[in-house]
């Protein structure tokens, strides 16, 4: 297929075009997914996730021009939840990183993860695959700390940067479950700020509070200030570089890497059992006027939702 | 069965056993809980949200003491997210509702949602049955403003009430997706501190920049003050009581009720569905070895995930 064989040589028209599609749920985007599948999976996955205005987007930038002087060949995706509500976008465009688009080792996307209540959609898998295909090294993935996605970026990427501001509430967004836990690498951000010293100071008990083994990955904490202050931001950047790499050899060398790739995968199954076997039911069932009449049965208690289910469940598993 | 008719009764102990069973998963939970589901869905059920931090045990508490002058039988729900990676519980007891403990018009329970990565469990919907099997008239359920869970509420309760403080960053948090769209009552809480004007303000832009039909609810916004200065904290905490009341009328009004009944029904079938579906399944692939060998497979690149799944579906559904 023309498209594959472009996509899997780099070029950025296919590969954007094929994300949209990802996007938009186009039926045929499923099928150069699949076929893009066994070119996929040699490319180093990080997730960097954080409040809205916590600076993602800057960093990203200055993170890339860092791996850009190492040659890198480097795919962005940046995730935009859009409101399960009202169906737009909260994000706007992501105009930071615009320098980097005359860059032709620099492929930046965004993708709207329209009504993915629930965290992450299978459509970030999709598009990833995309970039993994086009032979992206680095794949950056930014998401926005909003719920559930926050934590669900650990099914996708391969190493987690969580990004921290003082003064934003962060000192109680540090306790919020699973955050903690996910982060392989913190920065915190605008440390010029009032409020620096003391998150950092919150955020060492709190890891030195639960201590990890010493063979294992103690995560630091990289301190990146004030971004008109081109060289002092530009020492921490090349910081915050290094410790990503030495997590990465840390991954390799230490067995972790496969635990991750064999749960990313784990998701990624799970996920497609789901799209065809649970979709496909709800959708006879609305079909047929029976999950209607099912809600008002169970509205009017005539019957509860459970024995519901099970005669359902009987009639479409063998 | 004995139990049955205790809860229903109104049996303090029988219902505590099943709420305590049906977080742990016990079979038999789910066979009472169905026998119990014709004397569910008669009680009116508001959801309370709010940042860790943000005072809503000390507001629920004053809010019971303010429906138990009306004679409302009040049964309230704690819903404590644990970690989904330490399984630790991340609030404390609720000692602040301890007052109402030698009431028998309330009836106070936590629920800790083990494993439910990805919103409020089932859990939540069995154990809120249970109340309602008790008689209680006004169920309140508490939810930790954390990811998912916020937005889920909106699924289980037919108001939502939404609780900021000012100087937690909580200007940032009303943009989160999802939350200015679920709340139909607003509360600043601690509005005595510094930011309160400020939030206040941005809430009420907020709400202008996309404003409800004239026939539609508008949310109002109640200012709760210093808990230490008793009588103004009370005839706020009377104010809200009051504006619980006046949506709960314009909801069985304007015919909103019946659609946010039909939605919670919806939800719960879903549920059903995926408990009785898919788990089955993905047990049956686990015992086998299947889904090992699958996974084995896919990170090996020799099948992609959506065809494995595409030929998992096809045995396993009619």
């Amino acid at each position: 297929m023309e498209t594959i064989k472009k996509i899997c040589q780099g070029d950025v028209r296919s590969a954007s075009r094929l994300i949209r599609d990802v996007e938009d749920k186009i039926p045929s985007a499923k099928a150069k997914i699949k076929k893009l599948f066994p070119h996929t999976g040699k490319s180093f996955i990080i997730g960097i996730t954080g409040a809205p205005g916590a600076g993602k987007s800057t960093l990203i930038d200055a993170l890339i021009a860092e791996l850009r002087k190492k040659k890198k060949d480097i795919g962005v995706l940046a995730v935009d939840p859009t409101s399960p509500f009202t169906g737009g976008a909260i994000l706007g465009d992501r105009i930071r990183m615009q320098r980097h688009v005359e860059d032709p080792g620099v492929f930046v996307r965004s993708l709207a993860t329209r009504g993915a209540l629930g965290g992450l959609s299978a459509a970030v898998g999709e598009a990833i695959h995309v970039l993994e295909a086009m032979g992206k090294e680095i794949i950056l993935i930014e998401t926005v700390g909003i719920g559930q996605q926050e934590i669900d970026i650990i099914n996708h990427a391969h190493s987690v940067i969580v990004v921290l501001v003082p003064g934003m509430g962060d000192e109680v967004q540090t306790m919020k479950a699973g955050i903690m836990e996910i982060a392989d690498v913190f920065v915190i951000n605008k440390a010029d700020r009032a409020g620096a010293k003391q998150l950092h100071m919150e955020l060492l008990s709190m890891l030195h509070s639960a201590p990890a083994a010493p063979e294992n990955w103690q995560p630091p904490i990289v301190m990146v200030g004030d971004v008109y202050k081109p060289e002092a931001f530009a020492d921490k950047i090349a910081e915050l570089e290094k410790k990503i790499e030495e997590h990465h050899t840390y991954l390799q060398n230490s067995g972790k890497l496969v635990e991750r790739i064999y749960r990313k995968t784990m998701v990624e199954i799970n996920d497609a059992l789901r799209a065809n076997i649970m979709e496909p039911i709800m959708y006879k069932l609305q079909e047929s006027g029976e999950l209607q009449s099912m809600i008002e049965k169970v509205k009017n208690r005539e019957v509860d939702p459970y024995s519901a289910a099970e005669e359902i469940a009987k009639r479409f598993i063998k």
